[in-house]
């Protein structure tokens, strides 16, 4: 069986999760090399699940001759740098999102990627992968919901862990680019068309540090798209109960509703509380398989001349939208996208 | 309009619920009367809700020529004596369950029924009278479900209320009797036959005070029908989320389960306990619409000169098997009901 | 036991519900008089419940001295009218909605109410009564949730009933008008706010023929509050399972989400679909206790000199935005509220 | 990484799974070797994921001195008899259920399992592996539910299967060893006692062809264990939904239900059936990940030098209590297990 070699840069929790999946759970992959700038990382990763090469130098690792394909688990400063100079060297390109940090350097990486059409880029929207996201896209294009008119996106991180947000939201782009970017993906994806007006709302109602940078805890923002469809989304970082991603597409003849309840698993507790269905925790534990399944897309569609779906103008274009929700909260103002 | 003039004896809980019903609530009938021994009670309800007749005395009640009907909600004891006399008064007779506390009471009062043919006699089994539950029996009959094979029937007291049940366990006659008859008069008419082995089990496994007189907190039996169809029945007293009355109905081409959550209200909060269905604290909250729904059908029946579906027979065959039951507990035997 | 005596304009569906419910449901309070302007329908509700006055004229059913009080469900242009009659008669009104059907009307209608400070007047936005919906508000004002940051609410009406919206379109006033302005009720109690910015979007997405009138058959409106919350508004009325009214509330602390499915029952079915549950069909289904509890309600306030929660500047207020939000979906603009 | 060695015996749709599993996706763990008597099977699963040995004779296999374990998916009558040279072969085993198809199998088993007691034995009870099942362990061990009084366990194959049941009937042991017995292990599991009287009745309601065996295609069995706890179990062939598997577990504190909808996804559909959940299909689509869990918990044993939770012993017990459910049947009477 033909094996991809890939080379995993960073290290973090969610480069690692990835590293691990590349390592043991994708049948046609390897784990040819792993990179972070921290170099205890990246020799305990190396002894503990035997992989070949590290480097603290990415560029030093798409040197590697043996490689097929990066995995960009990088901070989103050096995405558009690192998957540049990946395609340059003649590699398959897997790229965690955000696609870049401001539209030039998204309209940079959709050059590079069009200089190298024979290669495969692929931008991490997992929840696309998610196989009830996945099941819900089958259901629309079989025609079973009609023509769909609406999509409700919840995105909401739990309160336990907002002081991570806090800390990081100085440069975190805002609620909008930092995460409504995945629910504006979803709102396109299901909608087939791209906004054209948004008007957004929010406010620091339990933390106002947020407030200082520009930035909030909560926000609402509502969307017309150009084939006259409409999307509203709902992000917040006070979730109680944990981590809530909630979408709905309704259509004129069914709508389909994901995750109404994110459950933990599958156990009702009846106690003195009532009848209670434990939440996730995390994006980690609520899309495990996703970010499993992404990246063994991305692997098939190497190995069978294939494009992923999600391309490098799902980056751009959901970035663009994500600006301008910014702008329309940051203004109090309806923005056109042009 | 012609209204069905009541008079309720029993001013309990339940009497009295009963009581203000027919006096606001069924528009083709009137609360003429109500007796309790406790006079006060009587004089209370007459003065609040403008009540004609007041008696501390059944007997005398009975006698009053304008009356229509009596609603028994007095003592357990005293079902049979009441309404025996009331039917040969040439009243109209709805009956609180259970309808004897023996078989022999139970015979008794079949052939006070037979005796009056022309009244209108009716065992308050309101659970059949319940939206959900009337309207899965009508799925039943219109064949949704197939031929129906098995029931499971729950009915659980809140361990909140579990002091009274402590108090009442020396003359409730056991869980059986007090409380399974219900989901045994359910399993009978949803799957129109008559049990006809039994084996049956429990415990005291939180309130060792139910032991002390041959009974438990928490009991299942399971039932073979004549028809070859089956039932499994789980009563206990020590629910910790609420009054938990759950039926399921299994047939050949579909599955009907009634309340597999015995939510309080249509409102899911969303706490650091998960998502959460806060639960309905007792029977009255529960069926609160059944016990009215059945003195309204006991009344049309008597304008339309119609007889109930739940007959004098269902008293008498649903004390029986929960006596069979009792004794399969007791002897920790399978019994065969003759 | 003191009996408010009413009159009942109107006799359409939701009027003869509410004479119903009065003659019958109402422990203190007696269906006196009915109106219409189709004498059948007066003569029929007379014979049938025993009505004592019956008028095809409202002018002369207010000179009635032995009311104490009017139920007006006559068609929405004569609210205002007859509500003012009504106060200027020294008669206690209940009012369906609309209050108006422009804002000029409202206020109106707020002179008059302000001029007999000393009679009840009740609005008739009865999901406020709705047992959910009031188990809502008591959770917030008891501090469960913290503060309220955004309501999100859905107000769809079944596709099975779309051909009478299609008849009404011409006079309706628009989806947000018709529709939304008891969702923006709701935003509002829940929220202690008033709306300030409001944009909306929508489209004639199945039936074309409301587009003809400048209506639309699904919609999205989404606004900010003066104190800074938010609201998120989904009205439609081409939903293919049943009228599907829920109702979330975030707060800071707890989420609160109300008829996520919009059962019928507490039947689920299990079939070859999988695990259903089956929705109500329509709003007299849905708000039946609740259309009982307003005016039970009314009645309470007449005998205690209270003042419902409701009151007439929740009519116009919520007028005020439903009209905010048509202009903002007619001229895809964001609208500010004075 | 160290990786133990495994062979693979019964390439059926479950031993495929398996194969795949230990080959894929359990990074400390290598796919040595595959063995079928279908030849072909062997050959096209070691050309396709590169197995370096491949064989047709079980016996042949064990000999092989690179392994370390393997993994018996032969058929039913085998598995004694593979699992005992396995053991005599100085190899760690890992057993598919059922352990053996009568009792003196069993104790077979437990003997050769005694003495080779440094090998790492397990069964393969993937239930208790499956996430929402060991989440409801862990909770009780942590005494959150109080004493486990009550385990209510239903498994029910879709009606879309039963063709295949039909044909299995005269060889399956009937439904109490088919399919009872994961049941029977999971309320042994849960209530940490042994069934002691079990009373079971059914019936062939669908399809006569289950009768022709002493077989049938419902059936309930109820179950009083030593320490005085019970267990109901209802068993079916012709669930029209789907593949449920639900477990119930009553404590005296509070109750976990696993799995009251058996789920397909997240997804909730609104359409003119109401609000659906789509359902498993089979047990591998429930228990997928289930399956590999076990499998991976038996490779950590290995490598860690513990023994799994599920014993030879689980085997026998269980076996031992599906011949007194299916005696019950048989004989319709209550079976005291010695």
């Amino acid at each position: 069986m033909k094996k991809i070699k890939i080379g995993v840069v960073g290290l973090g929790r969610l480069g690692r999760k990835h590293a691990e999946n590349v390592a043991f759970r994708i049948p046609n992959a390897e784990l040819l090399a792993v990179c972070s700038v921290i170099e205890d990382e990246v020799k305990q990763v190396q002894q503990e699940w035997g992989v070949p090469y590290g480097y603290t130098d990415y560029y030093e690792m798409i040197k590697n001759k043996e490689l097929d394909a990066v995995l960009i688990a990088s901070p989103s400063g050096e995405h558009c740098k690192h998957l540049e100079a990946a395609l340059d060297a003649g590699l398959h390109v897997f790229c965690e999102k955000p696609l870049g940090v401001n539209i030039e350097e998204c309209l940079n990486a959709e050059k590079a990627v069009e200089k190298h059409s024979d290669k495969v880029f692929m931008l991490g929207f997992m929840r696309r992968y998610d196989a009830s996201y996945a099941y819900a896209k089958k259901k629309i294009e079989e025609g079973y919901i009609g023509k769909p008119i609406l999509v409700r996106a919840y995105g909401l991180d739990p309160e336990s862990l907002v002081e991570g947000a806090i800390r990081f939201a100085k440069t975190s782009g805002g609620i909008f680019l930092d995460m409504a970017i995945h629910d504006i993906d979803l709102a396109r994806w299901y909608l087939e068309s791209e906004p054209e007006k948004v008007y957004a709302i929010g406010g620091s109602y339990l933390h106002k540090e947020f407030g200082e940078f520009g930035d909030c805890d909560n926000a609402c923002a509502m969307m017309q798209f150009k084939n006259g469809t409409m999307a509203m989304i709902y992000v917040g970082r006070t979730a109680p109960h944990g981590y809530h991603v909630e979408t709905e597409i309704v259509g004129t003849k069914a709508t389909l509703r994901i995750s109404s309840v994110p459950q933990k698993n599958l156990v009702t507790i009846y106690d003195q509380n009532g009848a209670v269905q434990e939440c996730v925790s995390g994006f980690v534990e609520r899309f495990e398989q996703a970010y499993l399944n992404e990246v063994q897309e991305f692997v098939n569609c190497i190995l069978e001349g294939r494009k992923p779906s999600v391309t490098v103008y799902d980056g751009t274009l959901s970035t663009k939208v994500a600006y301008a929700a910014t702008e329309a909260y940051r203004k109090n103002e309806l923005i056109t996208i042009d």
